[in-house]
């Protein structure tokens, strides 16, 4: 290691990294797997017949939340945007290590609180934590990774929407984006929809079931018509969406009669919702799923192509109005880089 | 998001996430888990009678490895202390996911290098590479998380070690934190060592047999008896360390004899190498190990309590003189915090 210590905080208040993990993190590790984070390494025993659904998000101050931000959000959002890409897939929770870049300004009493709410969040998704590695950063950053299990090859890809095949959205798009803008200080004449963003809740207990019922599937975390043509592409196929059957909440409906621009609503992303296909057999199951896990969930468009079938379209989702005409975005979604 | 993009070389060129994705990172993960780095997760089956070893460690430029630094560096580092903690688990390496911060700094033909060191490395070390995250930060870091395989149970723990078991130490010790000066241009008159910090080599193929012998192990990565004592917690027992008994390099050597102090040595950390406890009718079994896999392996103490006896001594590992007297150091090992 190349410099010396220089967070005030954790090197007194909690005396030091072993302090921070005894105190805070290993109150959060009371499972088999995590071995009371006193060793190199978790161990997990998977059970047999199942698949290992792995998936990392990180989150760094300033650039993916707010900072400062409330301790809550920042640990709800780490957790959320992890557990949307298991709902995505159809994964159940099992575990999950994190990997925590502590920057001196958190000080102790944030990170009590930012772990009091990160272990809400697991003890809510159903996920243990198993293991991970505190470090000093100028930057504070977390980089989770989730571990879920799908009985095995169930898990839903990107890759396997089928021709006339009807598209699907969970919840209401645009108020991830919305709610940030509001904890920013922006559109707060708009109903208050902050929580979508420090708290969002992504459908995993319907993700759970689209095993057995979706050909493709993805969350909706940059913006909706960048994600479509992850799936059109990973999928090899072209859909088209209906702009009118796209579900807002009520702010963002005012947000759009109000003239603002759909491009910023629709593609600013954090909405952690997820976009799937099935086929159109599967509506009733569907619609049943809906109800019986209390999830708002709407069609919003269809297959319409097999790429390479010869007759031009690329593989990506047109956005059309009820006139049937291709509305174009100049922004589909949020650029990370 | 909170920002907008800031990074020139990632945003230009290499087109940005999904670009850079796909020219270096997906050419490396050519595997089934992976899905072509082009879904929101990656999927494992894991093999029926294994657990699952994980293992992470983060580094932060300019915290763990200088900054700048040759990108090799950065890669063989990354890859070597997560190595380190499967050897020292006894486990097979299978795969790994990669979050990588990346600051404006790290132009593209850095990010080249990094990702064909970090790929001659997943070849070298037989790891796939599954998934990961590419984000946007203002200090660049690699959070890797390791997956191992060990047969169901098998894996060698921190607690295990037994009364009058031997303590085994691989390599040799002082390297890590000495290349390190040798980087970053002190300690140049001695045998240039910069390798053993450059480009570490952790012991995984005797540490994958330790399996059936080892009663504890961990990796010797922040300095031997801040480590060792980690050990002797989690197992309940003391130690007796014999300072005649620790190997060092020639250079190792000629810095103490030059009178450098023994807690830099010792207690710099980055060595990387692996400690263990096996009982002393292991020791043939051990001796043909070490020859059979061309690694360093050296007998430096004995365990010489069992905690709760009763009897006094605490959990911990005592450093000894060929008179038996103990030599206290300040500092055992590199603090986090």
């Amino acid at each position: 290691m190349v410099k010396k210590p220089t967070s005030p905080s954790v090197s007194k208040s909690l005396g030091g990294e072993f302090g921070l993990i005894r105190e805070l993190l290993a109150p959060l590790a009371q499972n088999a797997s995590a071995l009371g984070l006193r060793d190199d390494a978790a161990v997990f025993t998977p059970p047999s017949g199942y698949d290992l659904v792995i998936s990392t998000d990180a989150l760094v101050a300033g650039v993916h939340f707010p900072s400062p931000a409330e301790a809550s959000l920042v640990a709800n959002r780490a957790l959320a945007c992890n557990i949307s890409d298991l709902a995505a897939k159809g994964a159940t929770p099992a575990g999950c290590t994190l990997s925590l870049g502590l920057s001196p300004d958190w000080e102790a009493a944030y990170l009590r609180d930012l772990m009091t709410a990160f272990g809400r969040g697991l003890n809510a998704w159903g996920l243990e934590l198993w293991g991970g590695d505190t470090v000093r950063t100028p930057t504070s950053f977390l980089s989770l990774t989730v571990y879920g299990l799908v009985p095995h090859g169930k898990m839903v890809q990107r890759a396997g929407a089928q021709m006339g095949d009807d598209v699907y959205v969970t919840g209401v798009l645009g108020d991830g984006w919305l709610g940030l803008q509001q904890e920013l200080g922006e559109q707060k004449h708009l109903e208050d929809v902050r929580k979508a963003y420090s708290d969002p809740q992504p459908p995993l207990a319907l993700g759970q079931k689209l095993v057995d019922i979706a050909t493709s599937s993805l969350d909706i975390s940059d913006g909706l018509m960048a994600d479509l043509d992850h799936l059109c592409l990973a999928s090899g196929v072209c859909m088209d969406i209906q702009l009118s059957d796209i579900p807002y909440s009520g702010a963002g409906q005012a947000y759009l009669h109000a003239g603002g621009a759909l491009e910023r609503l629709l593609g600013g992303g954090d909405d952690l919702q997820i976009g799937f296909t099935a086929p159109p057999e599967k509506a009733a199951a569907l619609t049943a799923l809906a109800q019986a896990t209390q999830t708002q969930l709407t069609k919003i468009g269809r297959v319409t192509c097999k790429a390479g079938a010869g007759d031009g379209p690329t593989t990506r989702a047109v956005l059309r109005s009820q006139s049937g005409a291709e509305i174009a975005l100049e922004t589909r979604g949020y650029r990370h880089f």
